[in-house]
């Protein structure tokens, strides 16, 4: 029968999900939360109940000197109290719009809004803040301002304290404050985590529809743009967790493609594997995941190797996390996951221990584990005071070394990359070279790499896998092929390919 | 015959478009054209033929303290001159990249790529600037730099100048630069406008694609996802030249919707006009399209009235548009023709001439008719310097006052608003509240807006639309029910809207 006479049934509609209320409660929870713990410190330290949190919201930037406005997004411990404006404790303090903002950005809105809005107590313009805190806090001496300051371990920058005209006139403390406030964001309240699990949905159903779509002779960023468009047209998430990964081919190697210097502008080709690493962003939460597949659907054998080495990797870790466990002995058990693997198709040679204790495995893997994940993409509180940083290659990048506790939210993200800048000193390296199978390795040198990343909430007893992408090399083919995948239909790949 | 055994037939491919090739070219003649000009400006003033250009590429930002990296978006005076590196003339000089950027960023490319790349003469290492400078200028005295310093008449911020270690052995100029190179990006060479007449082709394109798949129900967002993904998927187009404006019903009235606190986010409904203004940017130029429509794909009386109004303004200045025509004199004839056509339908009363002395047209039309566009959205010259910007309302938001001349590329894009916070005050004031019809405004006080908005280049004789969206209320209502559109063919609505 003529396919044009019989066509194949139409996809399914493309998404169950919807995107969902976020309770102000949320909000509200979290500055409870930061007021115990607060409470709790300063009565530890005998120094009196008395002071205000004050953090200031962030500012919209505008590009270089033009006028061109960037799509504003809220500065992330402001938008851990509040989702949106900037205030102290319970009292919010709004900008005072100019008469003109009705005519260009929209009805400008009463304080009662807000006040309703953001479930706070009350509620007053930004000109007002001296005069405010004053007043109400006059009979204590001079008032105490918590605010804002310490360092994010990941970048090494700075947070920027509240500031506001007359501030000299209150007393302020800049130490306490980031570390508590840092603290609590590291542990998930179940509406965080709701809105966790809602963004890795999203953003498992997106993998699952680029996969079914994707085919040789496309360019990479047409898949970036089907995620995109999948996780806003029914997600409403109009932000990613970060600049989305697109690699292919040797680009695969490359840790944090997609740049604007490298763009995801490479053509698929038949026989690639692809490495994408893609998250949306749902009300300031985000999730974080990466697939690899082959392009074509269909693994070829030396892929296999690769791909199971990782996967063996990820669901060792996995299988093993819990409350107590060392985030440094994860990464290592992954690193000594993918050693053996290597060594037992023929990649590397000799003692998988002489191997660990030689780093070889950051050689595989130059890349943390994992990390935190939450209103940032690598939520803050990886390392508190007194932590160290290791030094040795591989764990020197992670970005966590903690005990894993109950509450956590972090990224489980094994990778096996075949890196030039890397493997050419290993290999000539007078104690590494002699782990390697110059044939095999040689053969490798553009197969680029493999990474499987999934987002997980320690419990109790264990921890919960939030990602829901195909993993297993069968699903991975089946699903490609237009299998059913729960949450995501089935789909003829011929029309698929069709309407994109 | 039931649908599923007879379906309409699969929509055609999408687009027939695809993205070009950018030719270096392009920054070599804008680098030539800089010489030239700033070789006659020297010589008018009888200085010395010396001294070099030396421009500073832009930044990679972070979100506020953390490591979240914006998407990084080149300067734009200096991607006029190179699309993509640090130079000065002919010299490049590219950053020296640590080691670790091949593992996570992507392979480092040696000096001879650059040099090849972009076609410059030599290409250096950033660090060396100072020594490479001196020595190759050392026997005219102290070398001089004209750095880029001057003020956007848009954002009224300043452009940062160029800046390095060891700058204060050289003989800097502030002065000169900034207004010959902002003049030279005023008129468009054949190969800028080629760029622009794709991002409106892809534009345009991708306006169609939304006005097709429109429908009451929808989110806002879900048009703004749908006309991203279509100029990213097909256009190849990774940024927009500004945040998508998907106003519809009041919204429409808020002439900059579309922000982080009104983030496109109402339901359409059944009757509602809608206002998209939406532009996809390639290899940085830009576009800058608005296309209102209704929602439900057939116009009311009502919305043809203020539709047709703004049209005819739309048309006329586009059939007065030629070198030497005032654009002070334009945005007076788009504002005189809207204030006719809604006195001719009865909304406002009185001669013409007395409405536009008591500026009654900038209530309805509270912004300038149009803006350079090029590779900002709103490109810089508007005024030179000794140009003044008008005091009288409507006239004082014109982003330029020159005289039209050939190469410039102007949006034209005259709108109709019922602005509570304008409408208000004038039908209170002593003056203008004798010209309205109450009743009639009354009516339309949650019409919203309209806007219809062109990119439009300025020949020898006349000049020509670049922009090519239906505009004719007959052609949208043609459109929208699946008519061919040129380029962008014909689509049953059904389908569509099955499969977007």
């Amino acid at each position: 029968m003529a396919s044009s006479t019989h066509p194949p049934p139409p996809p399914p509609a493309s998404s169950s999900l919807s995107p969902p209320e976020v309770p102000m409660a949320l909000h509200a929870h979290n500055r409870d939360k930061l007021l115990r713990a607060l409470r709790d410190r300063l009565a530890a330290a005998s120094r009196p109940l008395r002071g205000l949190v004050l953090l200031q919201g962030g500012e919209e930037k505008t590009r270089y000197c033009t006028d061109h406005a960037e799509l504003f997004r809220q500065e992330s411990y402001f938008a851990y109290l509040f989702g949106d404006i900037a205030s102290g404790q319970s009292l919010l303090f709004a900008p005072r719009l100019p008469s003109d903002y009705a005519v260009w950005l929209g009805e400008i809105k009463p304080l009662s809004y807000f006040k309703e809005r953001y479930k706070v107590d009350m509620v007053f313009y930004v000109d007002e803040i001296a005069h405010v805190l004053h007043d109400r806090f006059k009979e204590s001496g001079k008032p105490l301002l918590f605010l804002l300051y310490g360092m994010n371990t990941d970048s090494n920058n700075f947070s920027k304290p509240a500031g506001f005209e007359g501030i000299e006139n209150f007393e302020t403390d800049l130490t306490i404050l980031h570390p508590i406030l840092t603290e609590c964001r590291i542990f998930k309240s179940e509406m965080e985590l709701a809105l966790i699990q809602y963004a890795n949905d999203v953003s498992s159903e997106a993998h699952v529809e680029v996969m079914r779509r994707t085919k040789a002779g496309m360019k990479e960023y047409q898949l970036e743009s089907i995620f995109l468009h999948h996780i806003y047209m029914y997600g409403g998430c109009r932000h990613c967790s970060y600049t989305c990964i697109c690699a292919t081919g040797e680009n695969s190697a490359v840790l944090h493609y997609g740049h604007a210097a490298a763009p995801n502008d490479r053509t698929l080709k038949d026989g690639d594997m692809a490495l994408f690493d893609m998250g949306a962003e749902y009300n300031f939460y985000g999730s974080d995941i990466t697939c690899s597949f082959p392009v074509n659907g269909k693994f070829t054998k030396d892929q296999l190797i690769v791909y199971n080495a990782v996967l063996k990797a990820h669901n060792a870790v996995i299988s093993s996390m819990r409350p107590g466990v060392s985030w440094i002995d994860m990464h290592k058990l992954a690193e000594e996951t993918i050693l053996e693997s290597l060594k037992k198709e023929g990649l590397i040679l000799g003692d998988v221990d002489e191997m660990m204790a030689a780093r070889l495995g950051a050689v595989f893997m130059p890349h943390g584990l994992g990390h935190f994940l939450g209103i940032d993409t690598h939520d803050p509180g990886g390392y508190a005071k007194g932590m160290e940083r290791p030094k040795e290659p591989g764990l020197s990048a992670l970005r966590t070394v903690r005990e894993l506790q109950e509450g956590m939210v972090i990224t489980v993200e094994p990778g096996c990359y075949f890196i030039d800048a890397l493997l050419g000193p290993a290999m000539q390296d007078s104690v590494t070279s002699k782990f390697f199978n110059l044939k095999e390795v040689e053969r490798h040198k553009n197969f680029g790499g493999v990474r499987i990343e999934s987002d997980v909430y320690v419990t109790a007893d264990g921890c919960k896998n939030l990602t829901k992408c195909p993993r297993e090399p069968w699903e991975i083919e089946a699903v490609m092929a237009g299998a059913p995948w729960p949450g995501c239909g089935s789909i003829n790949k011929a029309t698929a390919n069709g309407i994109f």
